[in-house]
């Protein structure tokens, strides 16, 4: 339990929130830390350890979640130079702004690079649910974009949360054609699709995580020769350690299948790593990265706060 | 409509049934001729023409389900011979009963081979709902079995019927230790798997008809080196043109999404193709075949019947 009834609130609602990509729920998890921060006037001491436990609770509730961690270690890096409770709401709330607009920042660039990928005319895949890829597939079709393209997309359902229904529904409404399926029969779709595009859970020198299905659709990729692009912001580097761990996460196997017969483990793990070979790129918003050797600057740059060294162990 | 109220709702619980396999659909198709020979007295044209019309009702509610096809097949060539309305009863329901053995036989002699291939204390992939598989992989594991194996088995659950849930449960009733997961993870669960096996809807030159998801399967199995088997008696081998048309069939998309948004056509595929050179081996009752040349020799052997041509085309 957090020290307000509000933070749990908001805590819970991201753990549960299990149709979200990680961009959008980096974005919902800044409104915890402006609320302890303007709300949270125990002293200094108090609020910074609340601070890191709420941290703690987040990226817990949300494994594999990159943009949890980061914000996380924005939050707790700007909470470690302040001398007063005055400076730590501060810091605390510049942080947050200035890790908001690099979220927003990100999925406009990503956009930007993503309208000369697709291709005018053509079916377009994509999996799982991101943010990315809907604000990048809905600004290379948007009439005010240098690049209008005309394209249909092939999606699909993304057992066992389905997020790729509310893909659907996204690029639907805004007026894209958009056919979908269930996920097995991504073989036979992908063959009619000149370019395919998935989200990024998280990202480090080892390779990317994503909702499971991602190392299925890359091994189809490859092998029927369409390019694969992941979209990513850099603020979904994590550590390799950590990387590892959220790949790791498990969720009910209720889930999947709510009363299973004796003798039947239903498992549901939600994560799974495809290398960088695998996929055409890795697009962010400063460039097409396409190797760990192009990874590893960003990964070297973190430095992740002391009370966030716990994750990569605790998993 | 056929002309008696119990065909018909023999075809349509036939027709409805998303959760069984081929050769089992087989087994119970053959109560309808059954039926319809020991009761129809109206003559025989009237029968010879109730046989040919109920066939071409009972393939199209199944279509890939290749038993259907020989089954209605040998029925239908039985009784061009006959005379008389006694001559086609008897005649029919010695096709029936031929068929019936067949597929039994078919089924046993596949699980001894099978047995072969199970290795001990490894784990064992199987996809979708077989009942091939199923006697297969219980065969393997009875005591009485000469090859008696320990092992363990993985199977997801084939959206959208969820047939895998049966075989889960048919599995496991039996005592073996069952592993259960949502199709598209597939890949995290194959490394560790040691062979996998495969039930088949139609088999012809151009290679194996099954459930959507087979060919990600069989792609993943390649790049993971995994040995894929396909079972299947000689029963399920059709003429090439018909094959294709099977893996052509489309089902209602609100067995997926029944209320999807405007703006998105939800296609619901069931089957799809997957050559021969993809697998490691068709397991007959005659044998492990392996290539095109193997199989043609049954294909080239098909001699169906002229009500049946038109299936073909139809779809």
């Amino acid at each position: 339990m957090a020290e307000s009834p509000e933070v749990d609130k908001m805590l819970a609602d991201i753990a549960e929130d299990l149709s979200s990509g990680a961009a959008e729920l980096g974005l919902r998890a800044i409104n915890i830390y402006r609320h302890i921060l303007t709300t949270d006037k125990r002293g200094l001491s108090a609020v910074k350890d609340e601070l890191a436990a709420v941290s703690i609770k987040l990226i817990n509730g949300q494994p594999a979640m990159a943009p949890l961690v980061n914000l996380a270690n924005a939050i707790l890096q700007s909470a470690d130079k302040a001398a007063s409770l005055e400076e730590l709401e501060s810091a605390g709330l510049e942080a947050a702004d200035r890790f908001e607009s690099r979220l927003c920042d990100s999925a406009s660039r990503i956009a930007e690079r993503v309208s000369k990928l697709v291709p005018s005319g053509e079916w377009v895949f994509a999996y799982s649910f991101s943010s990315t890829v809907v604000s990048s597939l809905l600004n290379a079709r948007a009439e005010r974009s240098p690049h209008t393209k005309l394209f249909r997309v092939v999606c699909t359902e993304s057992r066992p949360s389905l997020e790729g229904r509310k893909l659907a529904a996204m690029l639907a409404s805004a007026g894209l054609e958009v056919t979908h399926t269930f996920d097995s029969a991504m073989g036979l779709f992908l063959p009619n699709c000149r370019v395919a595009f998935m989200g990024v859970d998280a990202v480090a020198r080892p390779g990317i995580v994503n909702k499971v299905g991602s190392w299925l659709l890359a091994l189809a990729c490859r092998e029927l020769k369409i390019p694969l692009y992941a979209l990513s912001g850099t603020e979904k580097f994590v550590p390799d350690d950590l990387l590892f761990s959220f790949e790791n996460h498990e969720r009910p196997g209720s889930e999947i299948w709510d009363a299973p017969p004796s003798g039947v483990r239903v498992v549901n793990r939600q994560f799974e790593l495809i290398p960088f070979d695998w996929i055409s790129g890795l697009v962010t918003e400063d460039g097409v990265l396409k190797t760990e050797a192009d990874v590893e600057k960003y990964v070297d740059a973190l430095n992740l706060h002391p009370a966030l060294e716990q994750l990569a162990l605790a998993q």
